[in-house]
Formats: structure tokens, C-alpha cells, sequence
């Protein structure tokens, strides 16, 4: 049983006396100056370099550091993650995304059950299925070969292919594939105007297949292929779904052979790696989504190998409480210098924010210490042109990550190298600052500098190196969780917000407002109405 | 003068013992079923409603806060900005992106030259220019009319008018116009592939005409057409520029009749509104681009005429300054439930992060208060299935803008409202919360409530609507800067990111490292070139 208040410990209360001590006197550019500094604090794991030397730690830092996730059983706890043990503990459910990464020919009991076996035989449909739509075997209902796919779904349903398809663009089947998720009628106005009935095909992506704007979307879809084609049958040739619940499936109208199913042990936001993934897999074709799995296996390996004072997720998610939780700053950046990575901080805000922040301990007392920072990035160089500005000079330090390919997908090697000296140059300008001798005697222009950050070098994106990456964020929010407490697998959050438009919408369709509302709400809706 | 130190005032110590007192005992929900509440606390200006009943604040609060306004006497300043005062102080130059916006006939004498006319020669000529493109007039090198615009550059060049282009996608003209910003080659090697160099008109946008990334970009974009045309004379027909360095273009080869200037009075990230707002005049069409100026010129009047306590940039500054300064709020969200204004937050991030993100007085003097919040943002209600959990139940409160649409345009009337509701539901769910009595005793459903926002409600999204909003930005930007006492309107903080990129440029091109790097800069450069 971990602590239920991790700030009592004696190891949070060494952590602040050394922040207090570090604050005063830490200088990164000095110790930066170190020449074994890079080599003692940077890790190459798969070929990917993750460098935590621009971090505001010195040698004494990380073991302080690293005794909370030893206070928090961390490793037992990541063991039974990985064992299917029911580490979501207000729903009760195993948490096992990472099986879905296992390679063929292992085994895992869970209640009795093989679970490999399941899952090797959902991928294997997957996988027949993606090769008759991408070699056009599979076609649509007047036999002309699929063209485009549409993936409706909202949330983990949408952010994870979304972002993966977008990463991988360099590996791109035939196929055109697009993401549908806001209920906002304007997105699928737009999508339909440019869809031919004869070679989309639908797929409705809902854990529950009860998801609000997910099944509205997906009637909107199928309202426009029954009016276009005249055809009812068409409907089981252009529509797929993934989905726990099967029997929705079929009552939608969706058959079994078109019907791609996963289990309650896949959260919402780790959900790319299960059927839920079909849309990337038609995007970049199986050969290669089955390399994005072995890439977050490999990962999965290392973190639940490596010791902890090399274990990559480790080191990020303790440097994360470092600032979060000692320093005070309440945010963290991804900056990508890379546009195929350019909404990788959607995905890890869902998969961050939506799994950490949270306000109650496992054991239902409210926290005593702050949980999951924000999250945010865009992509540099763009960035350096908005507000980097702050990033550098405002009044909140914010620890950002810095993510790279040395190698591009193209010819303009003017441009790659203009990008990776950006990707240097901001790092290195936020550690080093510029004093006030420097800038001269201009006030405007001194940076302090001790702004951290971590750099991360792929040779280039592939999806091997892409599954190594989004496995580390993963277990990094993972062990952020189990340090500070708090359940990182239900999202109770979401639901209050969700009965209250139950409540207006029937309001709203009754052209009346009740005198329930509030007065604030109640204004808005008369503005709507008039 | 303003005072150098807005936190050693009294109106501060006023505030801070006032926010101590209502910390212990507001209720929203409470003060939410007062039935004047929405009437008092909300604001129609020119047809958009701003709803700041959903705020932490009772009748004593706002009183308060605009005496914040009054002791750095922010009309004043507000009214030598709209003179063409250089309120620019650091780089003593006036700020008059508001005199872009005046109507024709309007004259504004600024050291003896009335800009109107030069305003209005500039926006004469952009018109025509657009018309003669839009209708087909003028043409590619080969006779062929334009059908692609790709707008070439970065922040402010890039941010503004690619955001207003796609907010105003319902207006299109026959043109498609595409923007370009990133220096990551992949992005131009896409674009290209996409591109008929006899149909795409390259606009070159650059204050400078100096930016590293956007003339990179701009040089592959000339070679492509030069080894496409084989025609050295094919430049002059389908390049245009938007510079204030009219010398420079002429270098480029670009020509006088393609060239659309402005002056270093217009900062990079409130320029949409002069000649680099061309491509937002290709793709909705001048009539269209002339309604936005409206729009922006009416929020200019209010502005400029309305009373502090009625002044909606005004009050939605102090309120800003509220969270930020005595709540200890770090945030600020903005969650447009609105497809088409997915990316508003990107603009705002840079108009306030790099306006107000800060850390140095107008004085020189550092600053003894946290200046501008992080800006971000999603769309609602994709952001609901995402890091909502965060904003309902983290630790951390973020105050949110809520903008939506009462009007569509499109059919799919249960999708809009749907969206409605949910706009409705959030803020209301953030505002009054759930009790655990409410929640049947279960801990993980606990809400606090007492979580502020804003709502803004625009009849529809139309070019004036949308002007009057970003300007609402603008000018809250502008008072809260006056307030922290920062010059809004330079960036030093990009430059030393800028000079490093230079040095290391230098070692990159060699293939050698410096011994003059730090050690983590220099051991990713040899990851690098490994």
C-alpha cells in the first residue's frame, strides 16, 4: 500500500530543503560546463537519445528524486500493471494496453484466460482486413475499390490514430484517411461535400458505442450513404466499428465481420495499440503498424528492466514532480521541431492531463500536493515567433521538451539543418541565459537562464521509433500517478458536465427554459433562443 | 507615469485582502440564482454577448479591480496609442494597428503625415489587386488564371491570417489559399507537390523581409518555379510581398506592382489587419476583408468610449489580472465551441504570451508580479473528452473563455445543438459543481465548483462579428499590460534563441563542434552527425 499523502515523507521533505538550497544556487550554465555532465545524465534506449543534462539538478538531485518512486512501490505497482492485477481501482479493471504490444508466441493469464490469444486474433482480422482494403479486394457496395476512410470517434477514439496517421504520413498506403471527431456540424458538412458514397468507408470509433457526438456523427454518416445510395445493404460494406460493446454494433447496423472488438482493460487514451488503431493501420498498412507495436514493446522492456536511475519514463516523471511539485511550475511544454509531430501535444494532453488530473488520492481523501501539470506545445521553429517570448522572459518557468529527427523524409537539407540548429539554440539559450554584462547594460535584453529542459533525438521517424516515444510518455504519466497517488485510469471528471447537457438539451429542444437554471445560463440560452 | 510597482499599491492590498475573504467564502452557486446577476454582469456589444456572471466576483469586486485600471490611468495611454504616441517605448515607435481600421474619410495626423491616406492608398491597391486575381484578370506566367495562394510566413505574418482564413472558410472565394510557416522542410516539399507553378501565386510575407525561416521557404519556393518555368521571368507574375522593406523585395526580384507595404508601426502580431492581411482578402474577397476593419473598428469605438465598468476589454483584463496576480491562477483557456475556431488560441497565445510575457518593467526595473498566463486551447467538445477531467477536478483552476455561434452554417441543426448544450453545460458544471451529498458520498464524483469562465455568445461567425472579437483581444492585452507595466508591443526574448542559431549554424555547416558549446548542446550535435 503506498502513502496516501506522498508530501508527508521524510523524502518529500529532503526534496524541498534541496530545492530551497538549489534555488539559491544553481548555475546550469556552469554545469553545463562539466564534460562528463551530457554523458553521465543523457540515455540512448532503441536509438533514441533522451538528454536530461540541461535539467536544474545536480549529482545529488536524482537519487533524491528517485526515493519517491521507491516510497511509492513503483516497480511493484508497474509489475502489476503489466501482470493484469486491477491497478484501476475505482472501476476495478486491469489496465493492460501493454499487452497489445506483445509480441506472438507469448502468453499472459489473466482470470484464467490466455489474453495473447485474443489478442493475436483481433489483430490478425485487423490485419486481413487492412490488406483487402489497401490491395482493393475489399470494395465498396458498386464495386469500385475504397478510396478514402473516415474515422469517427472522439477523444482517445480520435487523438492517438489521428496524431500516429499524421506522424507517419512518409509511410502512406493509397489510402486517404480523415478524422471526424467535434460535434460541430460544420466538420461533417465538410467531410460529406467531399466524400464519394461509392468508396468511403465509415469507421465508428466508441469504446462504449454510447459516446454522444460519436454515434450523432456516425447517424449524420449514415443518413447521407442511405439517401445517396438508395441502398440499405450499402450500409455493412462502408461502415466498421471498434467497440467493446458489440451488441450497439449490430443494431446500428454494422456486421460482425466488420466489427473490430477490444476490451474494458483498454483506457480510452491508451487505446491506439487495440483495434481502435484500424484507422492507422489502413493509413501506413500492417507491416508498419506492426513495427509501431514492437517499438512500444521495446520500451515496455525497458521500463520494466532497466534500474531506475536509467530508466528513461522514471527520469521523466520524477524530473516532472521536481518542477511540478518543488519548484512550482505548473506547466510542460512539448515543442516539437518536426511538423509530422505537430499535435503531439493533444495526444499526451489527453493522455496526461485526462489520467493525472485529478484532486482525490486512491484512497478518496483529497490530495495535499498538486497532480498533472498542464500540458501544451506547438511545433517549433513556429513557436520562437509566438510565445517562446514568455517561455524565455515571462514570469513563469515553464520545462519544455525539445523532440527532433536527425534524419528527414525529404531533399532540403538547407531547411533540416536550419531546423536542428533551432532545436539546439532554444535549449541551449534557455539554460545559459545572457547576464546583464553581456546584454550589454540593457535590462530588456537579460535572460536569466536555469530554464530546463529535455532534448529528444530519433534517428528519424519511423514507426518503430514513434512506438518507443509514445510507450515513454505513457509510463511516465504512469509513474507520475502512482507517485502522487491518484487513480491515472478512470476519468470521473467528464461526467457531471455530461449530465447538466442532458438536463439543458432537453430544454434547449423544448424551446423552454426551466427555473432550475442559474440566471447566468439561464441568459445565455434565452440570447440562443431569440 | 504609471507606477513602476503595481503590487506596492493600495488598490493591490485592497485586492489580495479581498481575495482572502472571498477565497473562504464565495459560492458561486449561490450567487448564480440571484436573478440580476446575468443582467448586471453581461454586456452586448454590437450584437455579441460577453457573459461575466460566471466569474469569482461579487458586487465589491469589480469596483476594486478597475481602480487597477485607473491607477496606471490606462485611458490615457489607451488614448495616446490611438494618437500614434510611441507607446512602444523600447523601440520608440508608435502603435496604430487601430488606424488600419478607420473608416475611409477619417484623417490621423502623426508627425505632420496623415496616415489615413497612406493607410487607405495601401488598401486600394490590395483591393483591386484581389479583385484582379479573385475574377481571373490577372494571371500565371502562361495566361492561366490563379487558383492557389500559398502565403509564405511565420508568427505574426502567418498566425493572423491563417487563423481568420479558415474562421471565414464560409466565404470563400474561388481561391484557395494555403499557409506556409514552419522552416521543417517537410512541410514545403508537400506543399510543392501539390502546387502547378502556372496557377500558384507565392505571397512572401515578412516584416523584416529578413526572417531566417520565412526567406529559406520563400528561396525553395523561387527555385521550384524557376526549374519548373525554366523561365526567370515567370517570378515577377506569381510573387507578391508583404514587407515594410520594400529595398529587400526588390533584391528578391520580386516587383513594385506585387509589392504591399506597411509601417514599422504596426507590430507583427496586431498586422493582420494592414497588407499582410492580403491573403485574408484573397480567400474571403475585399468586401468581406473590409467588414472585418469594420468589425475591429466598432470594438475600437467601444474601446475607446465606453465607461471602465462597461468597457468589455477592459473588464475582461482586470479579470484576467484577478486569477492571475491574487488567485494565483497560472492559466487562461480558450475553448471555442466552434469547429471553424480551432485555432484561436494560437493566435491569442501570441498576441498575449509574447505581448505580456514579460519580466522587465517599462523602467528597466524587474517585475514584482507574474505578467502574461499561459494561453491555450481546444475545441469544445473534443476538448471535453480530453483534459477537461484536469480543468473540472485538478489541482490547478484555470480560467476559460467559452466562444460559440448561436447561428450555423449548415443544416445539421441536432449536431448545432448538441454543441450548444454542451457550451452551456461545461461552464455551468465548472461554476456550481457537486457536493458530495449530491454525489451519493462517492469522492471521486466530488466537483468544487467556484471554477470561473467567460461565455461568449456571436449571433453567427461572420467577418464583422469575428473583428469585433479580435480586437476584444487586443485592446484586454493591451489594459493588462498597462496594468503590469510592460511594453506590450516589443520581443526581445526571441533574440538570443536567434544569435545561438547563428553560432551554431556556423559549426553545423563545418561539420566540427566548438569547444566554446556546453556539453549537452555539443553532445546532441555529435548524435547529430553521427
Amino acid at each position: 500500500m503506498t502513502s496516501a499523502a506522498p508530501a508527508a515523507t521524510r523524502t518529500w521533505d529532503l526534496l524541498s530543503a534541496h530545492k530551497y538550497q538549489l534555488a539559491e544556487t544553481i548555475n546550469l550554465r556552469k554545469l553545463l560546463s562539466e564534460t562528463d555532465r551530457f554523458s553521465s545524465m543523457s540515455h540512448t534506449i532503441e536509438g533514441i537519445l533522451f538528454d536530461f543534462s540541461k535539467h536544474l539538478a545536480t549529482a545529488e538531485t536524482l537519487p533524491l528524486l528517485l526515493n519517491l518512486a521507491k516510497d511509492a512501490n513503483v516497480e511493484k505497482v508497474r509489475d502489476q500493471m503489466f501482470a493484469g492485477e486491477k491497478v484501476n481501482s475505482t472501476e476495478q479493471r486491469a489496465v493492460l494496453h501493454t499487452a497489445l504490444r506483445r509480441p506472438r508466441g507469448s502468453s499472459l493469464m489473466v482470470e484464467g484466460e490466455d489474453v495473447m490469444v485474443y489478442i493475436h486474433d483481433v489483430l490478425d482480422r485487423m490485419i486481413a482486413f487492412s490488406q483487402a482494403v489497401i490491395d482493393g479486394t475489399l470494395t465498396g457496395y458498386t464495386g469500385k475499390p475504397i478510396t478514402d476512410v473516415v474515422n469517427i470517434g472522439i477523444g482517445g477514439s480520435d487523438l492517438g490514430p489521428r496524431f500516429v496517421t499524421e506522424a507517419l504520413q512518409n509511410y502512406n498506403t493509397r489510402l486517404r484517411v480523415h478524422f471526424i471527431s467535434n460535434v460541430d456540424g460544420a466538420v461533417m458538412t465538410r467531410m460529406l461535400a467531399s466524400c464519394d458514397p461509392e468508396t468511403t468507408l465509415f469507421i465508428v470509433a466508441s469504446k462504449t458505442f454510447t459516446t454522444a457526438e460519436t454515434m450523432l456523427n456516425a447517424r449524420v454518416a449514415r443518413d447521407w450513404l442511405l439517401q445517396k445510395t438508395g441502398d440499405a445493404g450499402a450500409i455493412k460494406r462502408h461502415f466498421a466499428a471498434l467497440s467493446t460493446n458489440t451488441k450497439a454494433v449490430a443494431e446500428f447496423g454494422i456486421g460482425t465481420d466488420m466489427t473490430f472488438p477490444f476490451r474494458d482493460w483498454v483506457g480510452g487514451r491508451y487505446s491506439l495499440w487495440s483495434a481502435i488503431g484500424l484507422s492507422i493501420m489502413l493509413a501506413i498498412g500492417p507491416d508498419h503498424f506492426e513495427k509501431l507495436l514492437a517499438g512500444a514493446y521495446a520500451m515496455d522492456r525497458h521500463f520494466q528492466t532497466a534500474p531506475l536511475e536509467k530508466n528513461v519514463p522514471v527520469l521523466m516523471a520524477v524530473l516532472g514532480i521536481w518542477y511540478r511539485n518543488f519548484w512550482d511550475y505548473p506547466a510542460h511544454f512539448l515543442l516539437p521541431y518536426d511538423d509530422r509531430l505537430q499535435h503531439i501535444s493533444k495526444y499526451v494532453q489527453q493522455m496526461d492531463m485526462e489520467s493525472n488530473g485529478k484532486g482525490v488520492c486512491k484512497d478518496g481523501s483529497t490530495v495535499t500536493h498538486n497532480t498533472a501539470p498542464l500540458i501544451f506545445g506547438e511545433p517549433g521553429t513556429d513557436s520562437q515567433h509566438s510565445f517562446m517570448q514568455m517561455v524565455h522572459q515571462g514570469t513563469t518557468p515553464i520545462p519544455i521538451d525539445l523532440i527532433a529527427c536527425a534524419r528527414p523524409h525529404h531533399n532540403l537539407s538547407e531547411n533540416h539543418r536550419s531546423l536542428l540548429t533551432n532545436f539546439l539554440a532554444q535549449s541551449r539559450a534557455l539554460a545559459i541565459g545572457q547576464t546583464l554584462e553581456e546584454a550589454k547594460g540593457d535590462p530588456f535584453r537579460v535572460f536569466t537562464g536555469n530554464r530546463p529542459s529535455t532534448s529528444i533525438l530519433m534517428p528519424e521517424m519511423s514507426p518503430f521509433h514513434l512506438g518507443i516515444l509514445l510507450a515513454a510518455y505513457e509510463h511516465k504519466v504512469f509513474v507520475q500517478g502512482v507517485i502522487w497517488n491518484v487513480n491515472s485510469f478512470d476519468q470521473p471528471g467528464v461526467e457531471l458536465g455530461k449530465a447538466i447537457a442532458t438536463e439543458i438539451g432537453a430544454q434547449f429542444e423544448a424551446g423552454t427554459v426551466n427555473k432550475s437554471l442559474d440566471t447566468s445560463t439561464a441568459g445565455l440560452l434565452a440570447f440562443i433562443n431569440a
